[in-house]
């Protein structure tokens, strides 16, 4: 049983108390994270839409409406038309999904991907028992082509490929992907590039040889987008975009004690709120402001880069995104003796590096505070 | 691309409007929902902890606190000692989980389930690959133990029980379900039950031959609950809760960019939101006040039976929780009738019958202005 009840207002308070023991993206401390502070607009429309639930979609024609419209701003965004797909839960869901689909269509298991792809990739070879065939890297730590040329067969049911990669930021060659997997389902992992390379500068893309990595490709059949990352939008929300229309009947069971007939994602439950919120976001923003924001980012990305060039440090790779990571011999040493002074940043295991993701709420005067403390850990070590 | 840009005030007023196009809670019109207004308490949690994600938990120490301790109520409500478990997405994740576990551990595939099951158990099957053995209800729609000792066998990797099902709220027998898969691992699925039955009157429990249907059965590994139902959380919450501390291991991949070393859970991100949201209600309300929730939502079940037997239907069975379904021959139809009326009631399909679920939000009230609306409609039938 629960131990007594307690007043709202102690109740509020003990929150506040959890709360401050949080770190909070504003403090300016966290350089390692892939999530910020959702825009206030996002909150906003997330409270709003508090109680409704997509999964009983009958009950909620509103909310029915702000996913269609969310899903053909994506499909805008990542040239899909006519645009399909789903809000879900996160990237882990989209790619559980994507996966599950090429299992159920193609009835075979093997799925390629090279190293730079998501844990979730792991997660989702574990749960649909699937048989993994990771490849290399090529030199600039993009999925290796030559490589998956030689993997490539009729057992092959997926490659998964990634436009933004968690640890580099990198893009993977993804026409050149598609060209050799000639024929084979292709899905990208866009969950953190979805919403930083509609917005970046053209001349940036060309000079870091990044081509089409979206639906312009024509064998790309899934890909994933978080609006949770980038999108300035509230947890949980990742979607999953998909080519054919019919695509997510691969995992519909029947549900006739709700309003609809049919339960086509993987969760049951699936709240409105983040659906709201990433409507206003996205309507809020428009391309416009998702350009601003990710050439702020990018500014600051190439700031930190010359500041710890200063220190010592040397990029792994010149960042597409606003994701960068530094040669270290000790990554997770330095790591945890950053965590000691209050600093969050992350690592990178192969090359071992130090790995900051340049979020929103990684402001100039936040990389100020952050380089001499980070000097003096590199000192003595 | 995204199309223009919209003002605050603009996109705050298209949401309202996509908001008033969803039927709300309170419009006292919606009988057919597991789900129900999440309690003020829990929304004012949920907006404090928006940013926070329990998926990299090295940033969020304090909600970390607030998980551990929604599982140490929860094990004290479900008599689990130690209590081991952690908030996902909802009550499908949770069963998907359980699914994987047992697969995991045992090396085999055969399920047992009866037709009482949610229909996540066949998105578990589908996914995860498994060999269903459906197996009859009994004559008070529970699981059929003559017939599941029939079925147990060496190749059974789990015996998925409900207490509390979707469509009746019958709780299987779960003390004899546990003797008869005679060391067999048992999930029990209280998504709904789980914050119904720790609250109802002892005596009530005893005259509908509910015995013990939790942690108290030794047989049972692990357990499906959802504060976003009947606990008034926030969505999304539901939770998997088990009894050896290793449990969750099976799933395990390595996130070393993250703050901790390892993810469990079959989602990467986890909000914090609705963490703190059922930790919020739960300790506001207590054993007591949930307790004076689940006598009114009991008082108005048997109210709507009363009201519906002088409208000549008859109860399905006797109703152990605040679940309740009429015989009917033709419930589809009713049921789309009312949605016309702008009433929502759902459906059992076998046997046919009309279902009601009497959450916090179906006052008497709410039923006394349903009943005529339904009498006009089976009138016309």
């Amino acid at each position: 049983m629960i131990k007594g009840s307690k007043e709202r207002s102690d109740v509020l308070n003990d929150l506040r108390r959890s709360k401050a023991k949080d770190i909070s993206f504003n403090s300016g401390r966290i350089f390692g994270s892939m999530c910020t502070a959702p825009h206030p607009i996002a909150l906003e429309a997330h409270t709003l839409f508090h109680e409704s639930n997509l999964g009983n979609p009958g009950l909620c024609p509103g909310t029915v409406d702000l996913e269609r419209d969310v899903i053909s701003m994506l499909g805008g965004m990542l040239c899909l038309e006519p645009p399909y797909g789903r809000v879900l839960s996160g990237g882990t869901e989209a790619n559980i999904t994507a996966m599950y689909m090429a299992k159920k269509s193609t009835g075979r298991r093997k799925v390629v991907f090279s190293k730079n792809a998501h844990f979730s990739v792991l997660k989702a070879i574990k749960l649909l028992d699937l048989e993994p065939v990771e490849i290399a890297l090529d030199d600039r730590y993009r999925m290796d082509t030559v490589q998956l040329r030689e993997v490539i067969d009729d057992d092959v049911m997926l490659v998964h490929a990634v436009a933004g990669s968690t640890e580099l930021g990198t893009v993977d060659d993804i026409e050149t992907v598609s060209r050799t997997a000639h024929g084979t389902r292709l899905h990208v992992d866009a969950a953190f590039g979805g919403f930083v390379l509609p917005f970046l500068d053209p001349e940036h893309l060309r000079t870091h040889d990044v081509g089409a990595w979206d639906f312009r490709v024509g064998g790309l059949g899934t890909m994933t987008v978080d609006p949770h990352k980038m999108g300035l939008s509230t947890i949980p929300s990742g979607c999953i975009m998909y080519r054919n229309r019919d695509a997510l009947d691969a995992l519909k069971v029947e549900s006739h004690y709700l309003t609809s007939p049919m339960s086509f994602t993987l969760a049951g439950t699936r709240g409105s709120g983040a659906v709201a919120a990433t409507w206003a976001v996205m309507r809020h923003l428009g391309s416009q402001g998702y350009r601003r924001i990710v050439k702020e980012c990018m500014d600051n990305t190439r700031y930190l880069g010359i500041r710890l060039k200063e220190s010592g440090l040397e990029r792994v790779v010149d960042p597409v995104m606003n994701v960068v990571a530094f040669h270290h011999s000790k990554p997770i040493m330095v790591d945890s003796m950053m965590r000691k002074q209050g600093y969050f940043i992350s690592t990178v295991k192969d090359p071992p590096a130090l790995r900051f993701v340049v979020m929103p709420h990684v402001t100039k005067e936040a990389i100020d505070r952050l380089v001499p403390v980070l000097n003096r850990v590199l000192e003595r070590i």
